[in-house]
């Protein structure tokens, strides 16, 4: 695909859901009937139109959703799990990593926080402080001129959240977009980029199962927004790796196509 | 150990040596005739004197010298690895990474960039372009009132180094402190912090087992400040964790307690 | 203007070059006929054709060309100084300041590094070391996900340059897109962005009077990555102010307009 | 002085105080009998003892006190002003930013946030959102192995506080170390660190004239870190200038000492 056309051709997101939830408990199944993937699918579309093709999976689908030939075809994965971190595969977390760090984006929302892909490209424990007492949440734009806050009023109200506090042990994002505070008096870097390899992540953490934070049409915007930015600018999708150069030849490394496997290492 | 104790004890160091080539080169065992990790240490003590107690492990010891009880002990870890990467047990690696970010200071070289421990905290492929053929290195500092690059002249000149270029696939570092570019025209972040968890993290290029890199009084000047600015203030040693906190209590989280297992999470 | 006509108007660029040693210099005057804000206005429309209204101004216009109708009606200034930047009015350099603030992007090339208006929104000397000896420079990408170094080769090489060298006193930038080598050895962070107020602002070293730099292609196609970056996503061109607000409007500020003029401040 | 002597003297610190509402406002007076910037001399010997020298100077001595001799024997500088801002002569500010930029620590505090110096420092409006109601301020860390931050109870609560929100119109700081949010709900960058030049500079939000804020042994521990943090590991004071180098020879810069002005450059 040549760069004008992957500028001009609508972004493919796929919208990932643990959808447990959902299954078993009635009150979360009220406030999203379809499973909060959907919900979080529709915003993207209310907000992009044409420009995005979206798509779902979930945990329960065979290799969760997530297989080769679809991440190949993705450029922007979203991403809301829970209690079921650790039921996903190890094998799909590698291979997410991988389209990662080759220029696919990930949007990591709320309790993904403490998902496997999102502490391997984090590098920390990506704890937090919590309670689930209906706070209200403010949340506020620190970069006003950043594409994610593009059309965000300064400041929007969720009336109704999980508290998610300081101290978040993440690195130092990239840039922080948005903090926010809740009724009990806590604060949140709620809205961080970073990037790992050639790709782009967002996390960005309201949403949550027991409030209905998803068809909160600033939060949609802010995802919508998070997909476009997280689209890659690169045509190519490949990993970074580690070649040999020889004096004055700055174009053809050779030798070293491994780059992930430190065992063919031999410098 | 209170806080002022602790600012006024040796700084206690561990330098990881991978030990590998010094026994299988001749080339490598002139230039470090005692192993490439005791030129290291010897460089740091030359530096920094009675204020460090500087000791070594090697990747033959059992555990790799690098047991619980020789971690706890630790203020900072040096690691220089190079052939053997793969050699080095996950469990170790593990160990090593939950005391970083419980706040042992941790400085890579060189090598080391493609170590397991370096890939874990950094979440990226952390590869680069290199070349070994005794390029000069100049080694430039631009981060002139970082503690790292106190009393280090700009520049300072390798004669004879193994050439590592960008794009070297790291995180944007929190600070950048050297530049390198080398006779062949490349330019690398040789110079780099990170913070992650409660650890301090500095990496540090320029080292090769094929020069007497470590041999170099600026260099060895740059490991002892690395060192120095590695300890962490903090005076206990403990992994950041997930805990719930009540409405207007702010000290006394409750019910998590295993924060680096997600399967013990249940919000 | 709406953001969505925003988003598909073409970006109105303003080139503003001093215009004196292509007055005074034949052997400038040879590289750069119609001045080097031309041929730097060629290489912006060259790269977005219709996608830009690209406009030139110099020193030597009324106000510099640089009149408040004028900066009102300019989505990004580019700017090009270096023997006259005392010469510039103070005026002129408040009111570019002010337009940076609310939301006008900037470009500042080369030794524009010196100018009163780069000097202004950093806040440092802004010097560096230097040597005009027709180094060849070599420009590395370190940001490969940055829209500003989308399409650009890594590296690309300009036979014939001045040198620029660290110690290059900025602030750390917000971002590192490029750095530069130069034959001698020296090193330069010759890609740098940076935010201030709600403009964006992007220094791109490379490009010289003495030689055709602004000829060449890929540094043609990094200032046209750089216009289309810099313009803003706000819809609105207003100077950041400070306001009181009652406890619980969010939105509704007042009594303070006169933001830049601590004078009117009595909290 | 040499580098191992600067380490073991004690840090020279001036406080300034504008020392205005004291004069005139009797419930400041009573608050801070003599003088705010008497009781911010008292939290940091209170905390530094004899590893400082703390004086103080104001706005009605001659020069403000900061005269070249007093700069030039100052490792850092404390700010606190608000009402008088304009009252500060353009000279005295062009000497201070010089011994910033030189190698002067700086702390700025609470409503200096508005000072000539700091937005001399910064480039922007320095511009915030602010009601002084009596907000409970609640000051969470988010770098805990910052220097700064060593001691410091996360969170820490003052009772009693102007608020200061976002959007604060600063350039993205190097460090992010305090958030501050307020009962009003709102949200503050309240510890924020920079360099420039050669020197530190460390802004802290919370202090006031009309609460007992710089009584606060929290507020006062973090001041004195803060100072303990800004003093450079730089031996000499001088200011970054521009030079010229000749091929081969890194260490002798010619030709330019005018560096901050920038009608004597002819590159």
């Amino acid at each position: 695909m040549t760069e004008q056309s992957a500028a001009s051709t609508p972004v493919r997101v796929v919208v990932w859901g643990e959808n447990r939830h959902e299954k078993v408990e009635p009150h979360v199944a009220e406030i999203y009937p379809n499973g909060m993937h959907e919900t979080i699918r529709e915003g993207i579309e209310e907000n992009l139109g044409a420009s995005a093709t979206v798509t779902t999976a979930t945990l329960d689908d065979p290799e969760h959703g997530l297989t080769e030939e679809v991440l190949a075809a993705t450029d922007v994965l979203v991403w809301w799990g829970h209690a079921a971190h650790d039921e996903v595969s190890d094998e799909v977390v590698e291979r997410v990593h991988s389209h990662v760090l080759a220029g696919m984006g990930l949007l990591v929302l709320h309790s993904g926080h403490w998902s496997k892909i999102f502490g391997k490209l984090m590098g920390t424990s990506c704890t937090l402080r919590w309670r689930s007492e209906a706070d209200r949440e403010i949340v506020w734009t620190v970069d006003p001129t950043h594409p994610i806050s593009r059309g965000i009023p300064h400041p929007f109200i969720i009336p109704q959240q999980e508290m998610y506090g300081e101290f978040f042990d993440i690195p130092a994002p990239d840039e922080l977009v948005f903090l926010s505070t809740f009724s009990g008096g806590e604060v949140f870097r709620s809205g961080c980029t970073f990037k790992r390899g050639f790709g782009k992540i967002f996390f960005f953490s309201p949403g949550d199962q027991d409030f209905p934070v998803y068809h909160h049409s600033d939060v949609r915007r802010v995802i919508a927004n998070g997909v476009e930015w997280a689209r890659t600018v690169r045509p190519e999708r490949a990993v970074p790796v580690l070649l040999r150069y020889e004096t004055e030849d700055f174009y053809t490394g050779r030798d070293y196509t491994g780059a992930m496997n430190n065992s063919e290492k031999v410098e």
